[in-house]
């Protein structure tokens, strides 16, 4: 079996060669970056691969994607049709996003960027915010990552909502359904966390019309990817008042480039894809552990749905 | 019944009085700022009470504290001996205390500090930090508040260690009593909570000689009260790198005067005694509610001790 891994830096790439050969010995690691053989090929374990690259692996028998999305794979526009591809998904990424959702739906809430510059003006003032039961936020998105971030919302005490493709039903989160409810969903929440997939029904999703349902003031967390957001929109809503604080954690470009207008917008929090990492240890063992189980049986728990896109 | 009421500004007083009174129809409630009869005074609902103030009513059954602390009661040197002193406390006040425990030991956790500093200079540069699991926090102090923060904590996945003066037992959480037990309890310790009273025992207990105990580079959060604090000894403990972050809700002075240090430091996030403020309308019902039953009954749930300061 040959394992061919790519990302775009060499030398991450490499840091990934070496924690899968050592845990997949009898197993060849190699790299994309260096000269391979094409036809030994059978697995390919990617982060925004080059566009033909899979293609070019006659033997390829899975794709695995270093990331719970798979909308970066499904985006090489030569992807070989057929070929199972294989999320990256386990506890510790679960972990890392309950964490960042916390973390910024907290700072949201009690208005941590002003209590900030409060604090460089040295000007002792209360800010006075609702408990969060009196808090409504909701989360897009109610798969692993979206569920765990909904149940933790809840358990911090927030009024909370979930959003999703078919219903759920979960502990402490009022659950919507569909296009159907989505207005029902939005309406009135103050704080929205998007954890959606990247697919050509969410695309564009975080957009002026969905801005103008929330309640006014309210502060969106995009920790999904960057086209999820039309960029402009978020601006003009920051600029009209009608969304008042945003934290992206992804975007259309990444890294952000320097001269992007987030970087430095007063009411935007950049944070730079590090939601939530799959770090070579961590990772390395569960894709060791799905490659070793989809050798064997020809399937994993695991399997992304390339039809519907996640 | 007269209810005589005091905070250091007479306008938040006066919110104070109208509430009570709207809740207590049929007893009297007045403002210590104003003119009144001593002697008819039989209840006082204080924060910060002047010296003296408390002695002048000779008919006094109870006292109430504006607050869970009665640290603030006790400072008042002529303070009638024997007479009981009423806590306030209840869901909202805990409720808020989660939410400021679980946002700053998220802040710290991820180093959202040294992130906005990232941003500020337009640095796409990823922060790794452990997982939760991996991260050691402890909360000092197991009474309504601390437990609820630590277990609030061990509920979003932390290493979470509590410390009190009598025995606990509480889910997810590792307990340690006593001074025997201290050491044990800060060892390791990388995000440490204050929520302990402010007693004899506990004044200043946040100096260089509980830093050095900690983890190098730990983080501290004091949300108790300000004199836990030896301000000095944190600043050079910033200084060496002992101590790498802390956030300060409480101070010796407040409001903290605008040429305290701690205003501008690069390592410190100070916010205006917020952590977990009672409002006049639930904080009102709470007291209203004790004060019907202490003059019912003689005695209510929120009773404090004053012999051991809390
Ligand atoms: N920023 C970061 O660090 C980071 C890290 C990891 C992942 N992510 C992002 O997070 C995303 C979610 O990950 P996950 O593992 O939770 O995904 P997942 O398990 O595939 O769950 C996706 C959820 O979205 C719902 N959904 C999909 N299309 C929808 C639509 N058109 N309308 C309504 N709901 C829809 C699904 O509904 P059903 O349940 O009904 O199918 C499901 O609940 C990933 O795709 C990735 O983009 C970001
Ligand atoms: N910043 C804010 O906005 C804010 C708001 C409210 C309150 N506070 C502060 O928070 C403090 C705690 O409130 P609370 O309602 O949780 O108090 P509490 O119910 O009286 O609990 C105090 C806890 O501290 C422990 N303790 C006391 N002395 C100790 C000692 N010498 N060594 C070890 N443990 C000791 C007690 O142990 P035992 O259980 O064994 O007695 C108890 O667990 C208040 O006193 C106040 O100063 C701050």
């Amino acid at each position: 079996m040959t394992v061919a891994v790519y990302l775009p830096l060499a030398e991450k790439t490499q840091w990934w060669v070496e924690m899968l050969q050592g845990l997949l010995p009898g197993w060849d690691v190699v790299s994309m970056h260096d000269e391979i053989d094409p036809g030994a090929v059978t697995y390919g374990v990617v982060w925004r691969p080059r566009t033909g690259d899979l293609a070019g692996f006659p033997n390829l028998k899975a794709i695995v994607s270093i990331g719970a999305g798979i909308d970066h794979v499904l985006a090489d526009a030569e992807l070989p049709e057929g070929v199972p591809i294989i999320r990256t998904v386990g506890k510790d990424l679960t972990q890392r996003m309950r964490e960042y959702v916390a973390l910024h739906v907290l700072r949201h809430h009690r208005d941590m960027p002003r209590q900030l510059q409060a604090q460089a003006e040295s000007d002792w003032h209360a800010i006075v915010v609702p408990v969060a039961p009196n808090r409504v936020v909701g989360v897009m998105g109610l798969g692993n990552l979206g569920a765990a971030a909904a149940q933790t919302l809840a358990g911090l005490g927030f009024d909370t909502r979930g959003w999703s493709k078919s219903a759920k039903d979960l502990d402490g989160v009022s659950c919507f359904t569909g296009t159907g409810e989505m207005d029902a969903f939005l309406d009135g929440c103050e704080i929205l966390v998007n954890l959606l997939p990247l697919t050509d029904q969410t695309r564009g999703i975080l957009n002026a019309d969905l801005f103008a349902k929330l309640a006014p003031g309210a502060c969106v967390i995009n920790c999904a990817r960057g086209p999820h957001l039309v960029d402009a929109d978020l601006l003009a809503a920051l600029e009209s008042g009608q969304i008042k604080q945003a934290t992206l954690d992804v975007f259309h470009q990444e890294p952000l480039p320097a001269d992007n207008p987030f970087w430095s917008h007063p009411s935007i929090t950049v944070t730079p894809h590090v939601a939530s990492q799959i770090d070579a240890g961590t990772g390395g063992r569960l894709i060791a552990a799905n490659l070793k189980a989809f050798e064997e049986t020809g399937t994993c728990g695991d399997l992304a749905d390339a039809a519907r896109g996640y």
